[in-house]
């Protein structure tokens, strides 16, 4: 599959390594590309400059927004959550017509410090603005419940947990759900259309907890039953 | 231990007679005791009438929320979370001073319709609002995160999966985390102080979901890692 990953930070870099190695044809969506490939600092997250990673994966191509969408049949949403409209909106209402939108982003906001709060909760969610905003896309909102690493390699533990995907078009669940299980997925759960994106958007508040009670990022949530 | 249930709900009633049949000394409390064995109809959520549940636990006392307040030293907040702190503020200041309140319930707002949201979220919890009203009780939010038959009886799942505690006293937390491990819990994550407890009532929404999606409510999450 054509891919585009829209972020460059470490979540973009992991989902489109991922994908490479899965086979797809994937392109890395930057505001400038130039200003990109030239940074030589690590940025204010402490991710390593990009150019390394780049050299490290010369089969993933680096765009414009807009370039990175025109071609591609799936569009990843790895920017941060309060960039992700106008991010979407810079690679083209036209660029993302009927094509399928993975959002993985959660609506974080830092501006009352740590930790983050949700910028839109309960009511609505990230992943209904991105629908209503270009309701041509197939929106699906998923692996936002976990870390980079495990969205990307799940197997890394014993039981890899639960996934969840929400969103108004089946077809596009589905081809989601066929990637999930690529990149080692066992469970998927479909919640239903994209309103129930409210609930695992604000799985968030928990995991930051379970991140300090636990002392490292990597777990997940599994739904026994 | 000696115990009070706020609440005479299927919630009430079912943490109620699993304290009971543990050998705890229960009594259950309610707005009006004479009103509550009275009545002989179901409620609007199609809860059958108090009085033939009350026959069959005949160990189990009932009375008023103050009465059942004064002589416990677990007093468990079983009660629709719109109406807790009303409810504890009947049972009445004086009587929890000193005492762990385990706080069971859910912020829930049913005035939207359905699903519900949350009156509270993200930067408070109904957890704090108990805390701050009561300083002199030592609140331990726990067991809201899944349905009441599993609060009770974990182990009729295969894997009972994970139980969240919150609060700010370690020697409450550790008294109830003792008890959920006699009701069949096995995975007791302490998540920290009180405020985490925005975490797990945040759970709600995506538990509501899952509800829908699984068509059962005997599932539970599971923090694998």
């Amino acid at each position: 599959m054509k891919a585009a990953v829209l972020g460059t930070g470490m979540v973009g870099r992991t989902i489109a390594a991922r994908l490479a190695e899965l086979g797809h044809a994937v392109t890395l969506g930057t505001r400038d590309p130039e200003v990109t490939l030239a940074r030589s600092e690590a940025d204010a997250m402490g991710t390593p400059p990009f150019a390394d990673w780049g050299n490290q994966h010369p089969a993933i191509k680096v765009a414009g927004f807009a370039d990175a969408a025109v071609g591609a049949e799936l569009i990843v949403n790895a920017t941060n959550g309060g960039a992700s409209l106008e991010v979407l909106a810079q690679a083209g209402p036209e660029n993302l017509d009927g094509k399928i939108i993975l959002d993985i982003a959660n609506p974080l906001d830092f501006s009352n410090g740590m930790p983050p709060t949700l910028f839109v909760k309960d009511t609505d969610s990230l992943g209904e603005q991105i629908q209503r905003a270009f309701p041509g896309a197939r929106v699906v909102k998923s692996l936002n419940t976990m870390n980079a690493d495990l969205m990307a390699r799940p197997g890394q533990l014993a039981d890899p947990g639960t996934v969840f995907v929400s969103g108004n078009d089946a077809e596009a669940k589905a081809i989601v759900s066929g990637l999930l299980q690529d990149f080692g997925h066992q469970d998927v759960i479909d919640l239903g259309d994209i309103t129930t994106a409210r609930g695992t958007e604000m799985l968030l508040p928990v995991w930051l907890r379970l991140w300090g009670a636990l002392g490292k990022p990597t777990f997940n949530f599994k739904i026994v039953r």
